[in-house]
C-alpha cells in the first residue's frame, strides 16, 4: 500500500458531525465515507500494480462498453469532467496505442473516440483484477446484506432521480 | 441548476455494467452513482448560492468540528487531498478573512489553521442550507429504509477497515 501522507488512515468525512446533525446528513456522510474508501483503495491498486490513473480506467471502462465508440462531450457527460480534462485523458491514451479517434461519416468535424485491441486487452486484465479487489471490499457483507444494500441504494437512485426532474419543472 | 454540458444528466457508472459482472461490483457502481449524484447537486448549490467550492466548504467543515485548529498535514489527510492544494485553498481562505493560522508553542516551525468568527458565522449559514439539500435529497426513503441503508453502510464501513487492517499486517 501506498505510505504518503494522505494514505496514512482512511479519510472519515463522519468525523465532523455533531450530535445534533439531522440523520439524514449522517447518512450521506457515511455514504462518501464508504465511497471515499473504496475508491482511495482502488486508486492506490490501480497505481500499483498497472501504473494507471483511476481517471484514465474511468475512461477506458467506458470505452469498453461502448465498443462503437463515443463523442468526446458524451465522454465527459459520463465520467463528470471537464471536455478538457477529457482531451488531455484521450491524448495520453492515443499515445499509448490504447485508444483510437476515428471520424463520424454525417459530421467532418466531430469523431468517436474507441479501444485499440491493444487497449480492449489491457482493459480487460485491469477489469478482471478490479473486480477482485471490489469483491473483496465488500466481502464482510453476506449476501443477503449486500442485497439489501443494493436494492435500498436503487431506491435512492430512483427518488433522487425523481425530485431532479421534480426541481428542473419549476 | 447549473446548464453546462458534464451536468446535463446525472453521471451514471451502473451504464458500464455487463450482465456477467459480479453482485459487489454492481453494488460498487450503485454506491458510486449515489454518492457522485448527491455530490454533484451539493457542488452546484453551494457554487450557486454561496460561490463557494466544494473543496473549502469540506476544509471549513473540518475547522468548524476542531475549534482548536489542525495542522496543515492533518486537514490534508482528512480532506484526502495534497499539502499542495490545502495550502493554496487555505491561503484563499485566510485572505478573504475566514481561517487564520495560528502558531503552535511548542514547535516553532509548525502551526495550526483555525476559523475565524467570521468564517464560522459563514460555515453555520452555508452548512444549515447544505443539512437542508440532504434532507431533500434523501426525502424518497422512509425513515426505517434510512435507518436500515445507515445500519449496512456501517457494517460496510467496519468490515472494509478490519480487511484493511488486516492487509496491513500482511
Amino acid at each position: 500500500m501506498d505510505k504518503t501522507a494522505p494514505m496514512a488512515s482512511p479519510p472519515d468525512p463522519e468525523t465532523r458531525l455533531h450530535d445534533a446533525h439531522h440523520e439524514s446528513l449522517r447518512l450521506w456522510l457515511r455514504l462518501l465515507t464508504c465511497t471515499l474508501t473504496i475508491e482511495r483503495d482502488v486508486r492506490a491498486r490501480l497505481r500499483e500494480r498497472f501504473a494507471m490513473t483511476l481517471a484514465r480506467f474511468d475512461l477506458m471502462a467506458q470505452l469498453e462498453r461502448n465498443p462503437e465508440g463515443l463523442k468526446m462531450g458524451e465522454l465527459s457527460r459520463r465520467l463528470m469532467v471537464t471536455s478538457g480534462n477529457v482531451t488531455g485523458l484521450t491524448d495520453q491514451l492515443v499515445d499509448e496505442g490504447l485508444v483510437e479517434r476515428t471520424p463520424i461519416p454525417a459530421d467532418r468535424r466531430a469523431f468517436r473516440v474507441r479501444l485499440t485491441g491493444k487497449g480492449k486487452r489491457a482493459f480487460d486484465v485491469m477489469a478482471a483484477e478490479h473486480e477482485g479487489w471490489v469483491i473483496e471490499m465488500f466481502s464482510g457483507l453476506s449476501d443477503r446484506e449486500r442485497d439489501r444494500l443494493h436494492a435500498l441504494l436503487g431506491r435512492l437512485k430512483v427518488t433522487m432521480h425523481t425530485s431532479e426532474r421534480a426541481k428542473a419543472r419549476t
